[in-house]
């Protein structure tokens, strides 16, 4: 446990698929390595459609592959998988500004985890109204005055200037792992991503 | 070394960049496993097209970082690498055609891997007509007959029927290892592949 470690930034956007598996083991992958954790959502849908890069709407085969894929991996790091969810979701974004703001208090990884395990294992929508309210209640935070919020314009001000600084890193997927300038992107660079800390 | 294992497919395509990484090093990973492994080029262009996938053109953050993680996946598994070679390549499908000819012949193996060596160490441009000609020298086959070959009608009617096969299995990418009916997609998914064959 060397505290002479870099800190690894997660960069990740709630609606990207494999994430889900990110999310739920990275805790874990990085207190065993000693590694300083930094979890940093962005809104990953605004790079894509500058870069015109749509990596499963519309194309069938791909998508196809991605759930078996997933699947697969989930059964490899022991993570759960209940069957296709929803997707694409977060229409809003709701979600992922409540993430900016949970971010930047002390609840960030709890209700990230908290909406994903909601969406893989019971299938809701992230972003949905009804379901985030019941999310934010279940984490014991007011509904209303959370979202209003991340609603407000500092915190919208804050994921564009965090999604800003993913652009300039050069991202372009979630999750990104990054070590400094040095990026890795997919769940199954975790672990080559963590050892570039070192 | 069970004689029990499923064969291993190795769907690949002569333009993908990180087809060199498991050019370089399948032999030696399905001999050690004990794997009969199935060489078969298929033409991941058309399939592309198709599918309205273009995986780096236009989109220059995913093809940096393309450039940027083949270069330590190469590192990683001790396969050289000598900076970026040229991109996009083989634009009129020869040196596809001659894989295609060369796996239904004893040279495939060998001929693919000169032509990714040469690519990616000489900077060569695969399927460029001097270059494929030495190339074809080297390997002791006599260049113009052999193009002639590759160029029939018959030949080109059997990489067709194998990018159909390719195109029934769900096939999007290059390179795609196959147990069977179950696809891995991506260099980095051979040992999950090779593992499926037991």
């Amino acid at each position: 446990m060397s505290s002479t470690r870099r800190p690894l930034d997660f960069f990740f956007f709630i609606g990207s698929t494999y994430t889900y598996l990110s999310v739920m083991r990275i805790e874990a992958a990085a207190a065993a390595a000693g590694v300083e954790l930094r979890w940093r959502p962005f809104f990953l849908r605004e790079i894509l459609l500058e870069q015109d890069n749509s990596p499963f709407i519309g194309k069938p085969a791909k998508m196809r592959y991605m759930w078996r894929d997933l699947e697969r991996r989930a059964t490899r790091h022991g993570v759960e998988f209940a069957g296709v969810p929803p997707y694409p979701v977060d229409p809003d974004g709701l979600a992922n500004r409540l993430a900016c703001l949970a971010c930047r208090e002390d609840w960030g990884p709890g209700f990230v985890r908290e909406t994903y395990r909601s969406w893989f294992l019971e299938h809701t929508v992230p972003g949905e109204e009804t379901e985030t309210r019941r999310a934010l209640a279940r984490l014991g935070k007011a509904p209303e005055p959370t979202i209003a919020r991340a609603n407000s314009q500092e915190n919208r001000d804050r994921l564009a200037a965090e999604t800003q600084v993913a652009r300039e890193l050069g991202l372009f997927g979630s999750p990104t792992f990054a070590v400094g300038p040095e990026i890795f992107w997919g769940d199954d660079r975790l672990e080559e991503a963590i050892a570039w800390t070192d």
